[in-house]
């Protein structure tokens, strides 16, 4: 079987850590490209945080730097979610302020396109920040959404609660405009979001497992997520979501997963701002503002327990 | 036990005349008034609708005739749902174009003022159709907050689909703003939305059976539902949605339903337009629109099968 050839649109980011590991260390994924949006942290440093983990890593993938704005420039700035990810975006571990390691010379959106057009039809985007880099690729270039096999997103939800108001979902909210505009392209999407990631706990004893088996590797993960287990004891019982990591899986094993067909649009303004909304492919409704796009993939269920294994397995085969 | 002072704002609708005798039969309850709105039919409509059914029945109560438009004029006018309800509200049986009953010469709203101040602590709104009458009411006098004893509304829905988009519930969606202004009152407002009301589903044996057993009152809300049967069809395999009636039920018999608490909010405008989202009390998220309003009850539970008998018992009961 020819490998997936994945580029991890991310804003490093505790979860998104892990989510990088997986797709580093699986045998069927060939990683061509990291790109970086703000969310998390900053833009500066969520691409500092990628070079960081491609260079502790060993990862040869190029990292190119995005967007660090939404796409619409009148929406107000909010500041990083420093009580989840801590102030360097990596659960405050000590790291280096600069990483000695090239970028690749293109804004992310354009390496999007380029690296798009260089496999036509063989590209899956794995975006597990805001839309914004992926909403720019469109803007520039429409006629990628023709040119990609799939677009598996962290974000949103369809009948959970949301994380950052009681409908919307972090990314997603981070940068509305930027999520219509992916979810209404003619691209295949499926939206891993929190009807799924938010049942997706690993617990303790769980990471300190992946620790174990998987190395000095795994050990950063679990040492980044240090930060992030505080955060969610206010959460949770015992553990963390695992948010990005469950996306990543869905590339390799989407039979782990139970998916929802049907056109998805993004609240964008008022007090439901940045929540995902499917009409579910069947239901009728009088003319609507779904009418005319087209039917996209939600996941609505997952085998939580296995997913969690295969993070498991694969971060540790790697190592 | 003092029995329930209800006064029942309705837009008399097909499942509307169900609860209507259920409210007239059940022996706990005294019907105070009948308020009218728009929105199964325009408000002529409804009106005559409601004079219909108090003649036929035989019932005391006097009937307000209500808002005929939006609490926000700039709204956009609709089309009733004559695919639902007919193109007489009621299910296109023969009546007779003007009712010889006199209507209360106030206005729905003023006579729901009056009537909440003549009886401090006492009434409770069981309001089944649009939120304009009581949103109207508020803006008159905001002091009949404090005097209401609960607001019982089928609308909405927090964790189910809409009924006319994907999001939102027809009530609700018929005049956002006012349903917003309603829930947000420092009032106790019980939600009876398509998270109860949407599994509420009467066979068309067990509505035999309430006209078998419940005499000529009862066969006339057998007529007028055979056209919603006919809508329905589409919708389930066999039977139809009660939605009115979950509300009356749950003035009499709440145990039947299971709650959730937080304050409620409805989306005006944008794609989402006409959403009930709550906040779940205790659920921590950033400052948001729905900090400093009142928690709320939305069911989200019911006993589906206990409401439908008692829906019956209670018809019956009266014949
Ligand atoms: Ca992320
Ligand atoms: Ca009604």
């Amino acid at each position: 079987m020819a490998k997936h050839k994945v580029i991890f649109d991310t804003d490093p980011g505790i979860d998104d850590a892990m989510a990088l590991l997986y797709l580093h260390h699986h045998p069927d994924i060939e990683l061509l490209g990291i790109t970086t949006v703000f969310g998390n942290a900053r833009i500066e440093t969520t691409t500092r945080n990628a070079l960081y983990l491609k260079q502790a890593w060993d990862i040869a993938a190029p990292v190119a730097k995005g967007a660090g704005v939404t796409l619409d420039p009148a929406r107000v700035d909010r500041e990083p979610p420093t009580i989840v990810h801590g102030d360097n975006g990596l659960g405050n571990i000590a790291m280096p302020e600069v990483i000695d390691l090239p970028l690749d010379p293109r804004p992310a959106h354009r390496f999007l396109i380029d690296t798009i057009k260089a496999h036509p039809g063989e590209i899956e985007l794995v975006a597990v920040g805001r839309m914004t880099n992926l909403a720019l690729a469109l803007r520039e270039a429409p006629e990628i959404a023709g040119l990609v096999k799939q677009v598996v997103i962290m974000g949103g939800g369809i009948t959970a609660n949301g994380n950052v108001t009681p409908v919307a979902e972090a990314n997603i909210h981070g940068d509305p405009e930027a999520a219509d505009a992916v979810m209404t392209a003619p691209w295949k999407v499926v939206l891993i979001g929190l009807d799924v990631t938010a049942k997706t706990i690993m617990t303790r004893a769980q990471l300190a497992d992946i620790g174990r088996a998987g190395g000095n590797r795994a050990q950063l993960v679990v040492d980044v997520s240090q930060y992030y287990l505080g955060f969610y004891e206010t959460v949770v019982a015992d553990g963390m979501m695992v948010h990005d990591s469950c996306a990543a899986a869905y590339v390799t094993n989407p039979e782990l997963f139970t998916t929802q067909s049907g056109a998805i649009r993004v609240v964008c303004g008022g007090i439901a701002d940045g929540q995902t909304i499917q009409k579910p492919d069947g239901r009728g409704f009088p003319p609507n503002p779904w009418d005319g796009f087209p039917s996209q993939l939600a996941a609505v269920g997952i085998e939580s327990e296995k997913v969690l294994k295969l993070i498991h397995d694969v971060i540790a085969q790697g190592a």
